[in-house]
């Protein structure tokens, strides 16, 4: 009874367009799933990319900051930056433990959901969510920044890149998992090589006496006096915004069900693999950035000499062409692998947003939609979302980066934060169960997650102090009503499924049961549906026409004497041209004099091919029927009849029966556009 | 059996949402049309100020083609003017023939179609589809410039008063005939008397020697050098712009039926009386622009000393200000009221469109929709349309008077010339077969439709030359692409009508039909599809579930079992998560095993209160269902589920069914979003 849905129906189950079929690929089962899964060396670059590529922004951001206060405060850089490297190796090492303690992908939603409660979770989903919206639009910024760096007369195009980008990026993850890593893994390695060849040989010409210098060191920093607290503040602004280096280390702990077996052994291992390398690349472009004296103003304008009406090219291109020469080609070699990496990063959050989208909507606090996995087996509605948001940031904040970074990293240092101190609570909890080798790991967990917690909150705290008048709060507004959207979502579901679960109140046996055939003018639709409803044996069946004018009501009478129909027909009169008002009155009223009944009221519907068809039929049964759903014991049959031009008939029975009477054509296209007309 | 719908459903048919009704008004019955019809003082006003307000830009549109050549060309302006006349003269008479020939409100369009066939009659129809469009445009346009004539500095907010006006008329129409006319016959009188009050103290006062002086007179114009040829087709535009003058007498006989009885009399009144009082305007006007010597500039840079940053008044405005004073009461009640007309002028096109629209429409030319009589008897989507179409033309032309002017009256000419050919071939046709008094009536009607027919053709070639390059050409794009269309729809509906009609190929008695109730997961919606099911006694009935995972399928029997309930599952295995295509294949299959048989598809279907609802239901069961109606031999049994948010039941039986089981509540809004789902 069960037939088996075999490789054939590959081929038949064509439910997509053409277009999108040439667009996404082949769909897969739900077996090939595994086939999907990351090796190391592809979930590197795709969950190491984000990290990696605040390298691109991350110096430049923080010397930019210092750079207010004039160039004596460069002096202070390095003591940020290994600040900024410290807390980067906390948070490694904490995202170890935590993806040890919760491998399942959940991260610090998960870990906050499970040991703060459920508003904590929620929490922490909003404010990922917010951060990977930025991430993508940060990311991007950079992307364009530095592309406009190398090509400076793209200047005027920065936006529509922007959102050309975000739409490419949205196109090859809707592909599915694996062909974006192979198209992606090239460039994170190239970034990383020639990054690390930069460093190098600006290191080795800086030892041999022969340090290369940044065309911006000419100009001089028009610097602002500052009080006390201010220079304070200013360095804790540099901290906070160097502290950008740090997102996309909580990517991996949201992925680890996208990599091969051993799952936790595997992302803890591409985890540490990932800091190290966004610790050397940190070190050492800000290191080089102090050699060539590079001078990158917040408003280039500042910057006395300089003419700030020309693009100001990024840090990393300014340090590029110091070491390699401007125009050169590992200086473009350099920006192109910047620019990928950076476009790469934005597609870490296609990878993770929709992934906890799905979660998230599992749980019950998003829309199911969101855990509908395509036809790639990747969460499509997640990823259209996701680039939807970004474009619109992009496009509001006009692609500018230094006004963007003002908005970045809040969400993840609440995340961060929450993670943590939901991993003390749980390290907690273990002590009082584990004993032996168990519980000098669950120890060891304890003491690294109590430093990342206390590191991660006062991290938030100066960020938020540093950042929430320069644009922040809109994330601090953002957020909660994410959450109460959520929460919202969560009752409105819950609700439902107490509303819909089955118990006690439901019996069968609903009897006298009567079909209302509705009648527009006697045409074959008409008849078809008379012929389906005698079939259905129904208790009684009747055709019903509202008459609007007299007229027609005498003309659908003598039809239906003159066609013998093979069931009465009654008229009711519609002086208002209400179709769904009387109809529900009669069916009243027929309740009165008959008992209550099961009514099923049958409504011909034209099933049309064209989208432009639809506008040449009216809408007045889809109407009726709308209308109908919402009356107490009605239930409302569509008999289709499928207009020649729709050319569309899926087989065929032996017996051909009233209105199918055609050649059977199969439509090249896939969606169809269907629509009701009764007249 | 027939419920008599009475008084009471004026209340209880509430379909509509409350902002509708008191936007639109209560509804009226089929029998309160007569008592909308209309008295000749109000048909004057609708009808008439299409025809009337065209003097507020005829004559201004008339001298500024021939102020091109220079103030020396004024010297022709009466004679052009006088052939304006004898035109206007000429093309009166021959529609008053119209009238009285086919008094049934088709107009033109009537008549040719009736005469000289389908196309002449789909072209008439286009051409005068485009040309109320234009009408609205146009009328809007002036009436905005003579708004900024009187208030300079509303001049910045042109188009968006344009596009306002159009709103506001939109509404007031949509609100019937009757308020319309009540409302706008005021300022149509008014206008006609302030008018000839100016013309007869211009006249007087030029009499006595003390003739009023235009502003711009002092301006000279910056004539062009023109040759012999380009003199005479400057003559011949200024007599082309000057014949907006014409436009609006079909109006009167596209709306015989609107008037009151005796209709043909009634209406040939009323054209008659609309003539007299045009030309008398239009002359009055012309003659004393020239006594007061209007300078009036295509491009007003051309006048020389005229500060051409400023708008340039019209020439009503400069009229109205030589002869009582710039700034004066009579002078702003004569801005005021010339506005008033010409946005009646254009409400005189929402009169007319929908009436030909709906005509259109019960021939076969135009969708349905057109024919669909809203609550207040007037033809709604015709006059949303018509408003849209004028909107977006305003905004393409900025709202320029003298751009629009050259696309207009095109399509007035073209349904002149068809209309008035028709009638000679419709008088020649009479002459056949009647005698006596008839014959001489039809002898008349013959030689002044001839007249007709010749001088609107003659003007139709004018226009056209004179017109084409400056814009026109976008009309003559426009008309056969609408006629083609119109041909396209009515095969299109000829060959439905064909399709559907009954005939002997209708037989009944389908014999063993079979139910499926698709199950997503075993829910109280489901089991109310399954009561449903069986109370129908289908020969057959069983329940089907599409397992995409394993772990579902499993769940579903196990419930399916401990619930007990009636009916077997089915279960079939979908490992590209599709649920048509597997379902389509086993009704194939059951088929070929039981014979063919009709399919009943039970889908259970949430119906949810607001709009944000349906995003958080997944759309499974309605892309379900438009799969499975084109499966020859299935229809669609939806089963509503009214979700509790949905507050919604119509009504309610003595005995409780599975599923409505709880408060019935009445919503006080109309329009209920409706979703399903079904998991």
């Amino acid at each position: 009874m069960s037939p088996a849905v075999t490789e054939e129906s590959r081929a038949a189950s064509d439910e997509t367009p053409i277009a999108k079929r040439i667009l996404i690929g082949e769909p897969l089962t739900s077996e090939e799933l595994e086939g999907q899964l990351l090796p190391k060396k592809m979930a590197l670059p795709i969950f190491a990319s984000d990290a990696l590529s605040s390298v691109a922004y991350a110096p430049q951001e923080l010397l930019m900051i210092l750079l207010i206060g004039g160039t004596a405060f460069l002096a202070f850089s390095p003591w940020v930056a290994a600040a900024v490297i410290a807390l980067l190796i906390v948070v490694v090492l904490s995202y170890r433990q935590l993806i040890k303690a919760y491998p399942s992908g959940g991260g610090d939603y998960e870990v906050a959901s499970t040991n703060l409660g459920e508003k904590a979770g929620v929490v922490v989903a909003s404010a990922l969510l917010v951060d990977y919206v930025l991430t993508v639009a940060v990311s991007v910024a950079s992307g364009v920044d530095n592309i406009i760096s190398a090509v400076p007369g793209l200047n005027p195009w920065r936006v529509e890149l922007a959102v050309g980008f975000v739409v490419l990026i949205i196109v090859v993850n809707l592909r599915g998992v694996r062909e974006a890593s192979q198209a992606f893994a090239i460039p994170t390695y190239v970034f990383i090589a020639s990054v690390a060849v930069m460093v190098v040989t600006g290191l080795i010409r800086w030892g041999l006496g022969d340090a290369p210098v940044a065309e911006s060191a000419q100009y001089a920093v028009q610097a602002e006096d500052l009080t006390q607290a201010a220079i304070i503040l200013l360095i804790l602004r540099a901290f906070s915004s160097g502290c950008s280096a740090l997102t996309g280390v909580e990517a991996v702990s949201n992925g680890v069900p996208a990599f091969r077996k051993p799952k936790v052994r595997n992302a803890q291992t591409t985890l540490a693999l990932m800091g190290s390398i966004a610790i050397l690349l940190f070190a050492g472009l800000t290191l080089l950035a102090l050699i060539t004296g590079v001078h990158y103003a917040e408003n280039p304008c500042h910057l006395i000499g300089f003419d700030c009406t020309q693009p100001q090219p990024s840090l990393m291109a300014q340090v590029a062409a110091a070491t390699f020469g401007a125009g050169s080609i590992p200086f473009f070699i350099i920006q192109a692998a910047t620019a990928c990496v950076l476009l790469l990063a934005a597609n870490t959050a296609f990878n993770g947003f929709p992934l906890l989208g799905s979660v998230l909507a599992r749980d019950g606090y998003a829309p199911k939609a969101l855990n509908t996995r395509g036809d790639r087996l990747v969460y499509s509605n997640g990823m259209i979302i996701l680039g939807l948001a970004a474009a619109a940031v992009l496009i509001i904040y006009q692609a500018q980066l230094t006004t963007l970074i003002q908005l970045y990293i809040i969400g993840v240092f609440v995340s961060f934060s929450l993670g943590q101190i939901g991993m003390v609570k749980h390290w907690r909890r273990e002590l009082r169960f584990v004993r032996g080798a168990e519980r000098r790991g669950a120890q060891t967990g304890l003491l690294i997650n109590s430093l990342g917690a206390a590191f991660t909150v006062l991290v938030l705290v100066i960020v938020t102090v540093t950042k929430f008048t320069h644009g922040a709060w809109l994330v601090f507004l953002a957020i909660p009503i994410l959450s109460v959207l959520m929460i919202g979502v969560n009752r409105y579901y819950r609700d439902v499924a107490h509303e819909t679960a089955m118990d006690d109140t439901v019996h069968y046996g609903s009897t006298g049961d009567v079909a209302i055939v509705l009648v527009g003018r006697l045409q074959k639709p008409v008849a078809k549906a008379v012929d389906y409803a005698l079939a259905a044996n129904h208790s009684q069946t009747l055709a019903l026409h509202i008459a609007v004018t007299k007229d027609e009501a005498d003309a659908v009478k003598s039809d239906w004497e003159l066609h013998q129909m093979p069931l009465p027909l009654v008229t009711i009169e519609s002086p208002y041209r209400h179709y769904a008002t009387p109809l529900i009155a009669f069916i009243e009223q027929y309740r009165e004099q008959h008992g209550s009944s099961v009514v099923t009221v049958y409504l011909p519907q034209y099933i049309v091919g064209h989208w432009w068809e639809r506008l040449l039929h009216n809408r007045r049964a889809r109407r009726i029927a709308q209308q109908l759903m919402m009356v107490h014991g009605v239930s409302i049959t569509l008999v289709p009849w499928l207009l020649d031009s729709s050319g569309l008939i899926y087989g065929r029975s032996s017996r051909p029966l009233p209105g199918d009477d055609r050649a059977g054509r199969i439509a090249s296209y896939g969606l169809v556009a269907h629509t009701d007309d009764e007249s």
